[in-house]
């Protein structure tokens, strides 16, 4: 069976110089395959006329072409233009929606203290359409636009990744984006997430469980310490992704830790929030990370209480108590000190829970003893304690992610007693 | 003058499909712009042959294109194969690599305790390459590998971008890609960097200036509350851009921050080590974010002490000393409890300058007079105190990021007696 095919293209010069990470791009990839369709092709262009043509022309040969970027006022916005010229479509100033991007123009240059003359063209810009398109509506000034070309559906999207964000919804109910969903029958998708075994043996397990291929998808990704399994099941191999995830179950149940799309994050404050118990960081290397991405998780407050970063080492003494004769005997990174750190934030903060980090983040700071990577963690608890020391590869930038995720996953094993091996 | 051009083409099906965020992209792409190319296209594609083939055939109408991804052992990496099938090439094994790649697997096999006779297959298969191609060895176990194809360079290297980096100096270093660069006469490069006013107000500055064009390209790019001016120069319009950046200069000078590449967080970084301060953050809904930003800068360790993560009520009390009758007749959230955070974290973390963030990130927690994105900041420093209420739209991941830049923009305000207006 073959699915509708979806493109997406991207455009921003910023985008296509590496200034700036794409996020519209893997947005809309991950929303078409969620509703049903084969995400095909992401390709990021500039601003030139030349690049766009080529890139819409390429993009178009598909069902689906999702586009973001260039619908501003200035004349480096080209995207309308040449959708236009690709589709075969004359360019036709919608009156009505002028007027309500003239309201909204207005309120901008009240604000910014500026003549309305100064937006005029901006906004006759903003307000013309490919001939037959469909309007989504503004989010900003520009309005998000559906129209057909040669049997490709093309949805037209503001770059800024809120404002595309926004209109999209409104992109799914148009017909004729309902038209090409309608032929996408729903898929089932699986995950399971492993921690504690490298990738390879995930791999080899796939295998030995039967594989990809007969309706089941699988894609293998391995992010900081966790090892992503994604299943993507077709209508009538349900019964094929059973056996291959029970399979799966079997051969690495004990690396097991998720079956669902939750952080490390958000299943540690879970964890938390079920057992009605509070939880406290007390950082070094990770100077907050740890902190920052539970308090990424909204309602986070319900169980998380606070973190003490302590980056110089009398921070640790005076304010999580690490005895000075630890620091001279042992050292801030060392066991010891994560011990006494865990404990320390815990009764200062009134924790039940803590997780204490401690390491070398480098590239400065090493020595023979202490390479860069070298990381000490301690996790302390009503149910008893979890220590661990890990040796990790990569900048200071991996090692501080690196060593996040392995803190929360302490947390994890700690809270539920699950003994698996790895870092 | 034309310059080479160059196009980027990196496939994964976990891309593609946007589960993970591409990083060699936009790496590759700054690099080529680095080196006076021109990256004209970004294009991400999974990992079907027929994909591959049409990716490749596309990308390989440029003068370089670079390619990563698909170097692996499996069935699944098939980018060489089709690679080579675009260039026409035969596919050979490379023997002297082979044993290469054969040492580093048989490590491998041994540290995972398995048989090496698992290995074989895709030893074999990452030793064969496209006739007549150049290796630039090994940074996992996939060789980096530059071909001609049709009067385009290629080169192709490993996904996992720690490799890719690795091989790229090479890369550089071949005869191929040396004669690509030479074509490609340096290209100068500007930054300004303004806070405080609006991207229109610069857009507006900047075609008063004389705007684009006779060899300076300009791009501007709002992040966070900065709005970063890019010029790239031609050889000959070097005087062009030094009249544009006088002029910018002169009509914006009150928000002009910074005319290099330092992150906000480094540049406050150097401030308080020029002035031999110490500094500490009291966070509370940016949750340890303005921490793990300055962290995450090495040798932070000079000027940064520590944090206090305050998220619960309790804990700004106890650990910041924020007196209670604050918290119950202005809130957690108010001007007056922001000072005493920074007034408690200063003198509990031995800080010469602090800077304190509270306020309601959302979606939850907000009332009709503290709404989502309310927050209150504030610095304090041996030159005084800087206070800011800002009213921040967006959802939690975007009021946290905004305040932390906030919050470092008014550390830096502070210790620059920048008295600039804005957020």
């Amino acid at each position: 069976m073959t699915r509708p095919r979806a493109t997406i293209v991207v455009t921003g010069s910023e985008l296509v110089r590496g200034e700036r990470q794409d996020r519209n791009g893997p947005f809309l990839a991950a929303e078409a395959l969620r509703l049903g369709l084969e995400p095909e092709r992401i390709t990021i262009v500039g601003d030139r006329p030349e690049d766009l043509e080529r890139a819409f022309a390429d993009g178009f040969d598909a069902d689906l072409c999702l586009v973001s970027g260039g619908l501003g006022p200035t004349h480096d916005d080209r995207t309308i233009e040449l959708v236009a010229r690709v589709a075969g479509r004359e360019l036709v100033v919608d009156h009505a929606l002028e007027r309500e991007i003239e309201a909204v123009s207005q309120m901008i240059a009240d604000r910014l203290q500026r003549p309305y003359a100064e937006f005029v063209t901006g906004v006759r810009k903003q307000a013309t359409l490919p001939a037959g398109a469909l309007s989504l509506g503004l989010a900003g000034t520009a309005p998000g636009v559906v129209l057909e070309s040669d049997g490709c559906v093309v949805v037209v999207l503001p770059g800024p990744p809120r404002e595309l964000r926004r209109l999209w919804p409104r992109a799914l109910e148009s017909d004729p984006v309902r038209r090409v969903l309608e032929r996408a029958p729903d898929r089932g998708r699986r995950t399971l997430r492993f921690f504690g075994t490298p990738e390879s043996a995930v791999a080899r397990a796939l295998e030995d469980a039967g594989g990809d291929g007969d309706g089941v998808e699988a894609t293998i990704c391995a992010r900081e310490f966790e090892i992503h399994v994604d299943l993507v099941v077709e209508p009538d191999a349900e019964a094929r992704a059973d056996v291959l995830v029970e399979r799966l179950r079997g051969a690495l149940g004990r690396y097991l830790f998720s079956e669902d799309e939750r952080s490390i994050a958000e299943i540690v404050l879970d964890l938390c929030r079920s057992r009605s118990l509070t939880l406290a960081t007390a950082e070094s290397c990770t100077g907050g990370l740890v902190a920052a991405r539970l308090t990424s998780v909204p309602g986070s407050s319900d169980a998380f209480r606070g973190s003490v970063v302590a980056y110089a080492d009398e921070i640790k003494e005076s304010e999580l108590g690490v005895a000075r004769s630890v620091l001279e005997e042992h050292g801030a990174v060392s066991a010891q000190a994560a011990q006494e750190m865990a404990a320390g934030v815990r009764k200062r903060l009134g924790a039940d829970v803590s997780v204490a980090v401690t390491g070398v983040a480098g590239p400065g700071g090493a020595t023979v003893e202490k390479p860069v990577g070298l990381v000490f963690l301690h996790a302390s608890g009503p149910s008893g304690e979890e220590a661990r020391r890990i040796d990790l590869p990569g900048d200071r930038e991996m090692v501080r992610g690196r060593a996040t995720a392995a803190a929360l996953h302490l947390v994890r094993r700690l809270l539920t007693q699950n003994r698996d091996e790895g870092a």
